[in-house]
Formats: structure tokens, sequence, C-alpha cells
């Protein structure tokens, strides 16, 4: 096996610039002048089917069954792949705001889609930024990020979720927004804000410079954001990503949405609170350690820098771009 | 901040080699002749406080306290190191059998030594081995392992427990002694096995080629494994690895007990069936994979190669040491 590290695509090979629409899977969607035929040229973000998908579209033997003591069940959703501009771009935080815009509305309506489908429970969407040590997280420099449509909702967001219900529970108020009434008194976490939403570094950060960015209002599913609110939402991702290059020159990082299971879960009694006790955001995950042997066995992470230190470490930086 | 591979320390550099005993903290404990000094040469394993510990000695402040909504608590706790050899040896399955063994009963030893503070709840050892993807996981190329004394049962070994206790009282029965028998039955998954221990890739391996190594007869506890039972441990352990090594070039990986938390917790109402239901294992993680966004939300891991596949590799790769 070949433990060296990944070679980055270049820019001849990528399948995801404008003009290269045959090399990729037909688009389920994209913003293009209308008129426009669709796999042509002139789009501005392109959604397609992933080429590797982890789950597929095929809707067989989605049932659990059993293999011996073991529960099997086959890897039923779906799983696009967001192009995020026409141009062998990069990096998101290089994107004017308008183009941030549009790529966050790109993603709400990608979820509303999805959420249609009602043998799906939950949406995924995550983008891995830049080689992760010189492996192959991104070896395509091309912005996009990834869309999966689960038939459950997965482990991690099910514990989120039991968390805020039992926070509610006890408290009757949202945690995220008790937590933004005490992050917003405090300020010493706070990364960045505007009138609409609050960036900063979350108390227990498990990675270095792990940044979330919340509506300041409470809003359980981002797929519903109000019209007006993706500018604000794009400027201040943008303005973290630019201040988390120019610190840090760049580091790979993951960006993740946690939003609610799709509407139509909601009826499950054991969810009836979720509208009030759960409130979406966006986690921004720079890769700076690697979890090894003791990650892997506790579940706890090892996070050498204080998220009081990290947020400072980002309001001081940079909102230039380089 | 430099995204470039760690640099390799040298053998000159290496403080775990033998003589260079006034480079690391004290030993706590080390396999030597009887008469010879501590901190001085002769030994054949040597126990040290980590220098660069993830939980501290030092008891103070060990209750949670309130931070705001917030709850912290001192990261207390003990981390040691157990430096496998005199020399400037980097892994484990180069060693003799006997030599292995000796490591084993020492990772027993200590186990037991930390088990008497009445203020630890659990102990994990794990050993990380190799370079993952250049970064800086191991960049000392000294076969150790490191031993962590927690005040609290970590998450993950707790859902794990909790998993185990669940099938224990739908089943009257533990779920490993389950596995074991459908799996030596199967014989798909099986890696190599010897009378007394059996090793397998599990049903849902979340890492390519992950193999688990447990004792035949139901056994709660590694630190009290039979006397008798070490080597029979010591020869399929590295076993494995020469195998794993054979097959994939020397890869990186993590190798981890999972034991029962410490004797005086099983008083606890809610563990009083853990004698019965759980069953520890020697978990070897190779670290092929490198989990992104897709991971980080949603907790399931993508493992390209099918654990049957893993196994039938791993059982025709060679045994004999490179």
């Amino acid at each position: 096996m070949d433990h060296r590290p990944a070679k980055v695509t270049t820019e001849r090979e990528c399948p995801f610039c404008e003009g290269k629409e045959d090399q990729t899977p037909q688009e389920v969607y994209a913003l293009r002048p209308s008129g426009s035929a669709a796999d042509g040229k002139g789009w501005q973000v392109r959604v397609i089917p992933s080429q590797v998908p982890m789950l597929d579209a095929s809707h067989g033997q989605e049932e659990v069954h059993g293999v011996g003591l073991y529960d099997m069940r086959e890897g039923v959703g779906r799983h696009e792949v967001i192009v995020e501009s026409p141009r062998h771009q990069h990096d998101l935080d290089e994107f004017s705001d308008a183009q941030v815009e549009q790529v966050l509305r790109v993603y709400a309506s990608r979820v509303s889609e999805l959420e249609k489908d009602k043998d799906l429970e939950y949406a995924l969407l995550f983008k891995n930024h830049g080689l992760i040590s010189g492996s192959a997280v991104d070896v395509i420099r091309h912005s996009r990020s990834q869309l999966v449509g689960l038939p459950i909702i997965p482990k991690r967001a099910k514990e989120e979720l039991q968390m805020t219900k039992n926070y509610f529970q006890r408290h009757e108020r949202c945690v995220f927004c008790d937590i933004l009434k005490q992050e917003s008194r405090d300020r010493k976490r706070l990364v960045a804000e505007n009138d609409t939403f609050f960036a900063f570094c979350p108390f227990a950060a498990r990675s270095p410079f792990e940044t979330w960015i919340l509506p300041k209002k409470h809003s359980v599913d981002y797929a519903r954001l109000e019209a007006g609110s993706f500018s604000a939402l794009a400027s201040l991702l943008r303005q973290c990503l630019v201040r988390l290059r120019n610190l840090l020159d760049d580091p790979p990082y993951n960006l993740i949405l946690h939003t609610a299971p799709f509407r139509h879960t909601h009826k499950n009694a054991y969810w009836k609170t979720i509208e009030k006790d759960y409130h979406w955001y966006l986690q921004i995950m720079p890769r700076l350690t690697m979890g090894a042997g003791f990650e892997w066995g506790t579940g706890i992470h090892i996070n050498p820098t204080p998220p009081e230190d990290a947020a400072q470490l980002l309001r001081e930086a940079s909102t230039e771009e380089a």
C-alpha cells in the first residue's frame, strides 16, 4: 500500500469546471440563465449525483434484516455534489459575498428537495476543504460541498437532538438560545457577529479554532431560513473563513451543517418538542490535530488551544483578503 | 502554521532508549534485574509519567463546577508511557513472542496499579503506531504505549458497556460470547486463532482491516487475565501485526484495549451485571482512511473494504517476518 501523499488533480483534469459537464453524471439542479440547456455551459452553481455515492438512490431492501445476531441495512439514500463555482476556484472565502449567498441558497433548496422523499429522514451537508496532512480528503481543488440524504437520523445528530430535548424538558428553553445569551454577554469566545448571526468558539471545542455560526433568532431548520437572511449568513461565514485563512495560512477544515431532521419525522411523539428545543448551526472544524488511540478509545478530544484564546486570535486576525 | 509533515526524531535524539533515562521523568515501574538501580540501565520495559500529560496527577478540584450554563472539570487523572524496549525499535511485531508477552504483562500490572487509586474509574491503554499521513502522531520511532487513568468512564466506553448490558438484559448472555460463537462457526471474518484467543474482523468494521482479539473464555477484565494466558495472547497479537505489515507494508495503526471499568465501580447498581455482560478485547485499527465531514456529522464510518475481504486477505498474508 502506498502511504505517500495523494497527488493533487490539475485544473486540466478537473471534472467540475465549466465546459466539462460531460465528465460528470447529469445535473439534478443548476443555477443557470433561463433557457440555457441542462449540462451545458453558463451555470453558476451545479448539483450532480456523486460518482462515488456513499448511499445509493435505488430504494430496494431498505428494511433492516438479520445476519445471525447482526443487523444489516442496505445503504439506501442520496448523495449529491454541489459544485459551487464554474471556475477552478478552491476557496469559499475567495468568492464574493453574493456568490457565497447563492451557494447557501442552493444548500437550502437541495435540502428541501431531499425532504420530499419520505423514505429519507435526515440531510447531512458538509464540505471538506484542503488537504489534511497531504492525504486524499480533497485532491481536486474545486470548491464544492456534499449533501447526503439518509434513511435514518444518524448517531451524532440523534445524540445532539436528545441532549437539546433533555435540556428543554428541564428548563423549557432552547439550549442554543441560552448559549447565545451567555456568549453574547461574555464575549470571550465571540469571533464575529452581525444583526442576524453570531459566530463563536464553543466552550468545549473539540478542535483548535472550532467555530459555530448560529442564527440569533430561534430557528430549527436551515432549509426554512427566511429569504432575507442568506446575505447576512454569507457575509459572516465568509468573514470567519477569511479570518481563519489569515490566521492559520489556509488550514484544512470541515464545514458541517447541523439542522433538524426532515419535517415529517417531527410527527414522531419522541421529537414532538423539536421545533422549540433544537436550533440549527454551521460548524467550522479546522483539522489541525489528528485524533489517535485516545480519541478512538474514549470519544474525548484533546484540544491544545482553549476556545477563549482561539476566539481572541480569530477576532484579531485580518478580515482583508490576502 | 506549518502544514508540512512532521520531522521524525532520530535515534540519537530519542529519549526512550537505554542510557537516556535522565532525559525522561523518573520511572514509576520497570522490569529490570533485581538489585539494579531505578532510572539506570538494564531494564527490559520501563514505565514513566508522560512529559505532556493529557491528565494530571494533582488531585485538586476534581468536582464538576458550573461556568454559567456549562460544566467544567479539571483534567485530573494519570498518564503514563510504557516504553516497550530498551532498544530503538519501533515495531511490536519485530519483538520476540517472549518480549511481547513481557509487554502485555506490564500492561496488566499498570492497569492494576491505577485501579488502586479510588478517584479513578477507568484505564485506557493504547498505542499509536506509525506516521499517519506524515502527521505528528508518532514522530519518535521507539515502541511504546500510553496508559491514561480517568476519573470517569469515558463516553465511548460507556456506550459499549451500555450496549452489552442491554443485550444481556434481553438475552441473559454476553454479546461478545455470542459473537465468538457465530464467528467461529462462520469463519468468514476469522483472521487467526489459538486455544485461548480468537482474532477476527468485526461485522461492521469502521476501518479497513480493523481486527479484534478476544479471549475465548468469558472474561471481563484484562488486568485479571490468568498468568498462563499471556503467552497465547502475545503470540496471536504478534501474528496479527505481522500479517498486517506483510499485507499492507507496515500501515499506521492504533491498538486499543477495551476492558471493564475499575472493579470498585462495579458496585454501582447500574453496572451490577457487568461481570456477566462485558468481555474485554484488543482492537487493532489500521489508519488507512481519513474521516472527514461525513464522519464528523454522522458518527457513521465509510469503510471501503468489507470485513470478509479484509479477513480473507489477512488470512492469506504471510506470517513470516520480512
